[in-house]
């Protein structure tokens, strides 16, 4: 096996710019899912996707749903060896504020050793590390140790509304012993890292509709019921001085932090004061009782997303607005469970709403909160393939962020889960100037295709 | 003198298609003095304005302000008798949500009896028919029989911030009796009024920053700042779930409604449930303890008049915002000082502000309210000269709205003032679909070409 993965390393390195190439492509294609009309641009990325793999040799086709197409591959079956299934989405986040950007969204630019664009680290730049890993391994030994099987979809910015079923329809043709996933950070710069738990989320839009028109604020103000002003009512509503989150019921089914996580968690190398000067913040305000990492990993949230209402031009509009809304959410730890959530902000709105204004609450989407078991076999083979490409073992630790297809994915196919972020804190994930360093990059893609020598040790049993 | 009015009268009669094409031309000039992309309009309007008076024949000038130019012009002195000044604004609101114009804002169009445009009704419209009145006046009589002078300005819709330093210096060109303003509404339609108080403003934006730049929501969401978050405690501590405002001294000095106003409020013939329906809501919120009519002319106000932060557009966009902001407002009654709103405003926020966020107040501009003397000679004077036009005498009603310089020109040239509304409460000022109803439009200008013959009656003593 070593001679073998030396040929992988050896292909790796001479691929690297090629590896590049192939990045800024498919970072060229603006697929923005949360709006409608990227639609044909997620389609060219999806046909991208497509067409990749099937010039690897790989089985590969496109499924239609409802909304984006899902694009699956598969190398060879390889009987009595484990299979891999990766997990990954073409789709990006909207690059909104534009203004920002120092070089536009959509056509990647490399300054220092970081390569900027929207979907650079979520998730183009991250997923392809496998599919360029599986790529170099056929052209270095002509196949792959386990088979590896590809799920990659073009909603996961949208709550993946898709892919569930997709997954249920399709569990014999995922079948698998693992899902690995690319989607999330190393700790911090040169210290890799596992991600056992991932939050997860419940996004919601409150629309408020008063008058059936803009008012003059002079004229009506005071006797015409302000939406805008209910609007903040209801959202100061959501959180106390504290940072407890008020949505009735709330905290019930919550797993509360063990002692040994809060204790591995105050042992990483963090500080608070550096992360403040990186944001550009004098402080933070968070839960009380909770260290930053606790209420970033483990701790539930609330976020008002956007907000809008009335004139938000230049200067002073003296106008009672007919409609206020904003998008809000919460991040989710297990166990609790998104429905649950919905009733309880209905339930906290609802006698705030005076006479004069009218509702509507959109649920976007939810997905409950994910742990997975950090001595399973598969997160020990992966940290080993990590120390091979990185030089160092990774920590383990949670994730704030949601991927909420992975807890379904473990759960429909009964699979161990790899959560292994190539990207960094500082990537600007769905903010302007994203970014994926290019060594990390390259890093990724030569852990990945360790991993597959690792999993292929493993026995299936 | 009655030879004479019939004289004007006759000749208005024959003028009406004519001065519908005035104004129309007025209309057509996008002279919205908030925005400074729309600068070289505001100057067409001033332009067309002063061409108007000097080919009326009146002596007239255009002022240079750091702003939008104020137009002056005058009839020649008559000794012995008064001296009427018209104030008025050729400036308008923002046109914005542009698409909810029926037809496009500055394309008058005429629907049923009515003109839609933006600026129809505030002030265009209503300024306009003391101009013609004058000059239909020239026209039948060969002279007017008092002075009229006319104060013509293009920044009241932001504040008249130059206007004051202009009144200072020109008090003497300025000097008059009384100052005539039409730039508010009848109490209904067939009921026309007199208004003998105006609520004053005091106008602010808050502009909340937070991280340097949009932040992932589920990565940094718990352990960051947000500022949207905050902005919405902010805006909900302005007032009470009884729509009391909780500005620290806000009501101090304020001037409680007489029981005589109240009685005569309370008999006009006003329709809570009529209201409703024609905003198509299903009830209001305001001040407990207060009638909608007190709520709405006479009783202090706080309206957020425009809110925004983070992501607006289609679907769900996970993002911890950087920056969050709102414009919010007051209306004042006597004796309320906006300055010492402002410090209130500031001592209210300060201490809800946590760390992680900065705050920035800007005030945009601030008028005392007023209250004149509904018993005065000038008041009867007009009284008659809208019952002459409208055929019935006018209520004497208070105005929700602002005129921040009528205070002010009152003050300076101790003069009576005139508030001689010919609009109506559903004209849209400040909306979609501004709208001044064309046979009100001729009315008030038979009106003001009576009220310069009735005030030629009375001593200047």
């Amino acid at each position: 096996m070593n001679f073998s993965v030396e040929q992988v390393d050896t292909r790796l390195e001479a691929l690297r710019d090629a590896h590049r190439g192939t990045l800024c492509e498919l970072l060229r294609i603006p697929s923005v899912s949360a709006d409608d009309s990227f639609r044909p641009d997620v389609q060219r990325a999806a046909d991208w996707m497509l067409k990749h793999f099937q010039e690897m040799g790989l089985e590969a086709q496109q499924f239609e749903t409802p909304g984006c197409p899902i694009i699956y591959a598969q190398t060879p079956a390889k009987p009595g060896a484990p299979v891999a299934l990766v997990y990954g989405h073409y789709d990006v986040q909207p690059p909104d504020p534009l203004d920002e950007w120092v070089t536009p969204p959509f056509e990647p630019t490399q300054r220092g050793g970081n390569l900027y664009a929207r979907g650079a680290t979520d998730d183009k730049g991250q997923m392809l590390t496998h599919v360029l890993s599986v790529a170099a391994t056929l052209e270095a030994m002509g196949e792959t140790p386990i088979q590896v099987k590809f799920l990659i979809e073009g909603e996961e910015e949208v709550g993946s509304p898709n892919l569930g079923p997709f997954i249920q329809q399709q569990r014999e043709r995922l079948a698998c012993d693992c899902v690995v996933v690319s989607d999330s950070s190393q700790f911090a710069p040169g210290v890799p890292a596992i991600t056992y738990g991932l939050r997860g989320i419940a996004y919601y839009e409150v629309r408020l509709t008063g008058p059936k028109q803009d008012l003059h604020s002079g004229s009506f103000g005071g006797g015409v019921t302000n939406p805008a002003n209910v609007l903040a009512k209801l959202l100061a509503a959501l959180v106390d001085s504290d940072g407890r989150i008020q949505v009735p019921g709330f905290y019930d089914n919550l797993v509360e932090l063990s002692d040994a996580e809060r204790k591995e968690f105050a042992s990483l190398p963090f500080d608070e004061a550096e992360m403040a000067e990186q944001l550009g913040v004098n402080g933070f305000f968070g839960e009380a009782g909770y260290s930053n990492l606790e209420r970033r990993w483990a701790r539930p949230t609330c976020d008002i997303n956007g907000l809008w209402s009335g004139y938000q031009g230049q200067g002073a509009k003296t106008v009672l607005p007919a409609r206020a809304g904003a998008k809000f959410s919460f991040r989710l730890v297990p166990n609790q469970d998104p429905a649950e959530i919905t009733r309880g902000v209905q339930a906290l709105f609802e006698p705030l709403l005076p006479p004069g204004v009218t509702m509507e609450l959109i649920d976007f989407h939810g997905a409950p909160g994910v742990v997975f078991p950090p001595d399973s076999p598969y997160i020990q083979a992966a940290s080993r393939a990590i120390q091979h490409a990185f030089g160092r073992r990774p920590v383990l630790i949670r994730e704030g962020g949601s991927i909420p297809i992975v807890g379904e994915l473990a759960r429909a196919l009964d699979a161990d889960v790899l959560l292994l972020g190539w990207g960094l804190n500082d990537d600007n994930t769905h903010s302007p100037n994203e970014k994926f360093n290019l060594e990390d990059f390259h890093r990724g893609t030569k852990a990945s295709a360790r991993l597959w020598q690792e999993i292929a040790t493993l026995s299936t049993a």
